[in-house]
């Protein structure tokens, strides 16, 4: 089988996982328990917790929080952030923030959605335009999930403190992180992650957060983690997703470069009478979408599975609506919007992997018009 | 070292990461996407739900959705079911519950506290009487973390419909669920478990719901979990807890008088000139919770760590308190409020362990006094 939705889920890295098992093992006790063992178990929480918040920040100026997930860092900085006043958003958030937003905004909040470019970046005039003196909270991208357009985060958040030094500014970096260089230049307050994104274990994921920013907890209950995240730690994927950071982030340019031009090897052998391409050149070199025009992506994700290649039609996380939102938003038809594929690789795709899929991805959408 | 610490965290089960490892490997697909394989992880996450649902409810009555703990699990149901008017609980929820009930007092809301018995048991009639036609959720956990009481949920749940038909009624089922013979009548509307307290993974919780109850999501995004609660599937979690009950169920109640027998050798070895006995004898078979008069417990848990005995003084989920807000509910002075050990087994738990642990005990409050 060729894996080729690594933006949905990666499997755990042998590293993640060699150095988690112990903490499913004999290291398995509860860190907030007073005796040595579980202090030892404690000191692993917190290695993990430097070793992922210094791989992208100022560690003196930034702290990381573990979460369950993306979903809950995301739900956490928000909820904590938005005030009255009004919040600003752009249409190519992941439902994980973009669905808090529209709660918020059904609860009778001004929620205000900047639109995107053809590639799915946000249009970063639209949105500073919608800042004002009471934008309470920006919350911007770092890669987008479903094309790969990568928006400038760290400027971004400068040109919004410039208008307003008050307003907080967020970056979902589920897919940027380990992926392609970053370094919060302090202007970005709140950065979320996701471990299963890069070869981590699912349940985990981690909110960085910069110092002195008050967050109001979304868990209640026994203070685990600074009284900002109540509930047990769950040690075995902290610690997995630190080493999984680890291996991603010590090779990450190179892996980056090879991967991009593998990128360009699929999009160069697909047929392009047949599939648009909706990705743009710069974005992450991990994801390739592409548009099969007139076809169904998800009947040709089951042709592709049936000749042994896994790709996906968007967001996972969005399996139950008919289109991508998201892409309907890069200003597409329907034509295109019924269409989509996303390839997405990790740094250990191969040339003959990619070979393969242009090969499958062709024959399907031959067969389709046959 | 003799491991008597399991109602913080008890190891997880050989059958619990049997069953559940290949969800970390070959079935590692996101179950939210279409294609085959990922549908196959759906399916077994379907199944660890209706097992975990099946053990203690009638599975069209009940629902269950997967959280990262017990903690989730709780304020889910909490921030759910508390509505305008007032909600009532007692002194001697776990901080996952208390918590949530405490931050919406301090949000101004009327929250009424009902008092313990001795032995860590809700005063029922104090709780009914604090219940009237304005009560939307009353909140009693079924076995208390810190001395092993049982409520019995089913006619405290019974009581409250009585006098507020409309009032949910919710139980907090970490220490119960596995351990001690449950099935909901009806009357409960939700019940949190949490899988690593009985062999499964920290990280993985579930809330059962009554079928027909509308649930506030606590995290909001892709719409997992029927859109009750968002975020990527935790599968390996999932199954695990569902192998590690069905071990724990499948032996209950052999298991739970054996380990109550154990839990009484444990008592009557001890000095009784120097313990005070806290647990109910017909609590929780696997919480024995004692003071030491007059003595440190931190302390007296740091020589039996040294001596090869791991106990807990108290919630691990509170130990940043210098004493246990729930021991001091049931009426206890400092002199024994200092000197709490709480001993929890799983069951495994052997006599030679017992035998052990309660000459260790001995030994080091007699050093103590020397």
């Amino acid at each position: 089988m060729i894996y080729f939705d690594h933006a949905a889920t990666s499997p755990p890295l042998h590293s993640a996982l060699k150095s988690a098992e112990c903490y499913l093992d004999e290291c398995f006790y509860n860190p907030s328990a007073r005796y040595a063992g579980a202090r030892d178990v404690s000191l692993a929480l917190e290695h993990a917790r430097e070793t992922l918040l210094r791989l992208v920040s100022d560690g003196f100026a930034y702290t990381l929080v573990f979460t369950s997930g993306g979903t809950e860092a995301d739900n956490t900085a928000i909820f904590s952030a938005a005030k009255r006043g009004n919040v600003v958003t752009d249409e190519g958030e992941h439902a994980a923030v973009y669905e808090c937003f529209k709660s918020l905004k059904a609860a009778g909040g001004d929620v205000r959605f900047a639109p995107l470019g053809r590639d799915g970046a946000v249009n970063a005039e639209a949105l500073i335009s919608l800042v004002d003196d009471k934008t309470t909270l920006v919350s911007v991208m770092h890669v987008n999930n479903e094309t790969g357009a990568i928006n400038d985060i760290n400027a971004l958040a400068k040109r919004v403190k410039e208008k307003n030094p008050r307003c907080l500014f967020m970056s979902d970096g589920v897919q940027s992180y380990g992926k392609i260089p970053v370094y919060l230049n302090g202007a970005v307050d709140f950065y979320t992650l996701s471990a299963h994104k890069i070869g981590g274990m699912k349940g985990t994921g981690a909110l960085i957060v910069k110092k002195g920013i008050a967050l109001t907890p979304r868990l209640f209950g026994g203070g685990q983690e600074g009284g900002l995240r109540s509930g047990t730690e769950n040690v075995f994927g902290a610690v997995g997703f630190a080493a999984a950071a680890q291996e991603r982030f010590a090779a990450l340019s190179e892996n980056a470069a090879r991967i991009s031009a593998l990128r360009e090897t699929l999009w160069e052998m697909l047929n392009q009478n047949v599939f648009v391409r909706i990705s743009p050149e710069h974005g992450s070199p991990y994801i390739l979408t592409v548009a099969a025009k007139g076809m169904r992506g998800e009947v040709l994700q089951r042709m592709l599975w049936e000749k042994g290649v896994a790709v996906g039609t968007g967001s996972a996380c969005n399996s139950k609506k008919p289109f991508s939102r998201v892409i309907a938003a890069c200003g597409y038809q329907s034509d295109v919007l019924g269409g989509v594929l996303r390839a997405s690789f990790s740094p250990e795709t191969s040339e003959e992997e990619i070979v393969f899929c242009a090969h499958a991805m062709n024959e399907c959408a031959a067969q389709w018009k046959a």
